[in-house]
């Protein structure tokens, strides 16, 4: 297995991106329509436009994504919105390439700080964990608010 | 002095809103740019768009106003994004009967809590103490979420 590469995802990776999120089991339906309509505001934006777009790409196939954004009316606060890794490249370190590459990303931006919400519930442990041990620190949590039983934890890490 | 009525917000009532949120002191030159691009939204949506907005009128003048919206990827979740009270109508219970009747919209919409971010800044302790004494419970906070020294606190409110 060769070596995971990032670079700005463009249009064409955008049936990959959309099979991933599907079968990823993170997203349900309606995540994932609007996952794909920021993905497609992204590619018209570029890299300078309101969400920024990183594919990771292994053995010629893409293996996974990031999405940020600048966070509006804050000095340099971001926030990333989604990432997903494809199933099929679980531990290939796609998902902790992601996560630096968008780090260092909005770093070279001047963001100072990166924020991201995920569920609280017990099958994301695995996705809190990625974020603790990436030094994400838990800022907040909102009860049931996805669903009953289903909190929002709010993680930040400071980048400046 | 009569009484503080609600009612939808009306394009009509627009100067008079951006007039109050320059003058009641609680927004920077961009929050106020945002503010009534999310007010003209909201204005086209109506109601049952993604940006319900309602106007707090007294004597004849429009003394407040607010703007709720559902979250998005959530079952009964919704943000309030704005209050405001105009100064000169300060203490003339504006601000009650409208977080009151954004409260009573959203339970009719089917709403199960209201969440809300503001500032820790110490010249924002009567707002944060206005929300508190509404019932408002802080769930989070993000340091120097807007600015250095000036942090993001998260309320939230259980309605159902």
């Amino acid at each position: 297995m060769g070596e995971v590469i990032i670079r700005p995802l463009a249009s064409g990776d955008r049936e990959a991106i959309h099979t991933m999120l599907q079968t990823c089991g993170a997203f349900n339906d309606e995540e994932v329509r609007v996952a794909l309509e920021v993905l497609d505001v992204g590619l018209a934006g570029g890299l300078d436009g309101d969400y920024p777009l990183f594919a990771a790409e292994l053995d010629g196939a893409v293996s996974g994504y990031v999405c940020v954004g600048k966070t509006p009316l804050t000095r340099g606060t971001w926030h990333e919105y989604w990432l997903c890794v494809d199933p099929a490249f679980q531990r290939s370190g796609t998902g902790g390439k992601l996560q630096a590459h968008a780090e260092a990303f909005v770093r070279s931006r001047g963001g100072e700080r990166l924020v991201l919400e995920t569920s609280g519930r017990p099958d994301y442990e695995r996705t809190r964990r990625f974020y603790e041990s990436a030094g994400y620190r838990p800022v907040g949590r909102i009860r049931d608010f996805y669903q009953p039983g289903d909190d929002c934890v709010v993680f930040c890490k400071k980048l400046a």
